[in-house]
């Protein structure tokens, strides 16, 4: 497998009327964080959320006549689904993608919307994958692989020329790792244009098959395979993505936990104002956790933007409980008339706000005429959290 | 009170150097639902997170080196705070700003952050306004008004020049009014460029006072003054701003619903990617529910993200109850066992995922031997909740 810079070059001449070229833009408060001048790749706007539209469309651009006329099929969870079905309609091509049973209800009707027919099928994508293989056999359809393929690969690395035209002295750049393909083109690209850039890449460490192969070693894991970053929680690493590109191109990976990627998911909302997924947010969670000399300039690839809501309600949730701007605390009381009031009135007299109120006299840690009391109350940092509970112990109620 | 385009230009060199020009996006999501090209002017991702740096910056570079030496002051719940801040900090001026007590914490964190000495004072904003024109005679600060203003307004219509640059083909803008600074600004800039374009500005229904003006006459209307867009949420509309600028050059005016400008939020997170505050968003809101004609392009002047997580959260969970993704539901049931059971599974086999159950058995429209259980579910839409409902009543639950 062999893609040089002039493929990429030319998968731009091929997509660039249709992709976006997203802005690259330099965040202050990352800036702040990181201690050096940081841009972010904002690939969450780009056409379908995510960067997945500029390989496949350069891929489907490149059937003959004859393949086109046999339609594409392709099997994805989410982002390749949508940068296949939206690439196929505007080449007039007819595709079907098929989604596992679980995939989000709205990624599968963004992809119906973008126009390709979606199938149902299987469990986990892995299932996906083989009944889009045995369909492929059947109809006769061309069977887009979401990273290993060389036009693909070559789509994906217009982003490095797009990077590399904003920012000529971009001194580094952190790119997250599914199939390896984004990592890959871009690398190509960038490499080729400016030899000294530093490459690196970040896996979950819920799903770190890649990290593994290019470590050399099984790396200690929690591999549920499920994770905030879900699209890039691979089950297994590409040896051929490997091979030809990840272990030539890339100058280190790390993996990053759960908490960590959701922390930068609730950072990008608040301080960027911006919807990034896991598998793009976990590129700030991977700067702040390395030890790579990042240069002067570095560019964080924000590679997509397609996140339940759902989700964000509870990444909010835990963001927030995190640094202390909600707090829940519990605590056994008196059973008797007043408590509610002496206890509001220390929360309101610390300027916390209520949000949440339970009791419960059944629970069976209590005495009799005890009740336990949960609340869950806003609040502006983790002192104050301590200040409320510290004012709970010194007026006589237990905290639990 | 007089602004010409050639101060708006010049107010673009004064601030060119630091204020960022924002990107115009098309939307395809928008565009949809809109029925016409859509193009976001994107604010939200402007320094300080919206549009008022420009006009501070503007107005603070302004000042002569011996007002500079006394000091700037302002009062502010969020933005215009955060603007003089950072512009104070960029030109080595000493500013002081008067916030409400109630304003949000990560509000007068940032505007502390950004440089200001911030002051709290006064239940709402205009005890705060009151507070630091005291202290302005005390001190012999310079008081920056947040819109009346002509160097304000020449620096909020900077946004009209960046828009017509990118889109000089544009044929209809939309603003929401809070003061009414940068909807002045951008339709003096605007309709000097190109006379033909139409202006249109939005409220909150709940603070509606410059559509009263406009209109008139005293619009029907629940004005609370408290709204999720809490940018534009003033009491009294300024005379000045209408008689030299919105009557002039705005060319209609309407109110938007919380529910309206709640969804628009969510659609903006949703298909946008990006956290833009209920302000901003109201102008895709007003967009949806206008009769205006909008022509061929039109922009949504998004003008600022500084929205409070926690609200997005109540927003989020809002938005997605309206349309079905998130659903209530309660009902009665006789009180044995295997009740729950029976409920779940209708639940499962409708592919339907439980958030939250709760049993109630004390509640007193109860008989005895009955109990109340309420879910929260995640659900497709709103034929997919009435599914499951359906399925509970024929399973003989009878749904409160």
């Amino acid at each position: 497998m062999k893609v040089a810079l002039e493929d990429i070059k030319s998968a731009r001449e091929t997509i660039g009327n249709v992709v976006r070229k997203t802005p690259l833009m330099q965040s202050a408060a990352a800036s702040d964080l990181l201690g050096t001048d940081v841009y972010l790749k904002c690939e969450n706007l780009q056409l379908t959320g995510s960067f997945k539209i500029r390989g496949a469309l350069n891929k489907i651009s490149s059937l003959n006549i004859e393949e086109k006329k046999r339609g594409v099929i392709a099997a994805s969870a989410g982002n390749h689904a949508q940068g296949v079905a939206l690439s196929s309609s505007k080449l007039g091509v007819k595709s079907t993608v098929v989604m596992p049973l679980n995939s989000s209800i709205v990624k599968q009707t963004a992809t119906r919307n973008y126009g390709a027919e979606v199938v149902l099928h299987g469990e986990v994508y892995d299932e996906a994958f083989e009944y889009a293989k045995e369909l492929e056999k059947k109809s006769g359809a061309v069977f887009i692989h979401p990273y290993q393929d060389e036009k693909i690969i070559a789509g994906q690395g217009t982003m490095g020329l797009e990077i590399f035209e904003d920012l000529p002295d971009v001194d580094s750049i952190i790119v997250s790792i599914g199939g390896g393909g984004l990592i890959s083109g871009t690398a190509l690209a960038l490499k080729a244009l400016k030899p000294s850039i530093k490459i690196y890449g970040c896996v979950a460490e819920n799903a770190p098959a890649m990290l593994s192969m290019y470590k050399k070693e099984q790396v200690p894991t929690r591999a549920s395979y499920i994770s905030i970053a879900d699209g890039i929680a691979v089950k297994k690493a590409s040896p051929v993505m490997y091979d030809h590109f990840i272990s030539k191109y890339v100058d280190d990976i790390i993996s990053v936990t759960e908490d960590e990627i959701a922390e930068a998911i609730v950072f990008l909302l608040e301080r960027s104002k911006m919807v990034v997924e896991g598998s793009g947010a976990i590129t700030l969670a991977a700067a702040q956790k390395s030890k790579w000399d990042l240069g002067n300039k570095t560019v964080l690839t924000l590679c997509g933007g397609n996140i339940d809501l759902n989700l964000v309600g509870e990444i909010l949730d835990r963001g927030l409980s995190r640094n202390g701007r909600v707090a829940r605390i519990r605590l056994i009381a008196t059973d008797r008339p007043g408590t509610l009031s002496t206890l509001t009135k220390i929360i309101g007299d610390l300027q916390a706000n209520i949000l949440h109120v339970e009791h419960d006299r059944m629970h069976p840690s209590l005495q009799i005429r005890e009740t336990m009391i949960s609340f869950v109350l806003e609040t502006k940092n983790a002192t104050h959290v301590a200040e409320v509970q510290a004012a709970f112990s010194s007026a006589g109620f237990r905290l639990v």
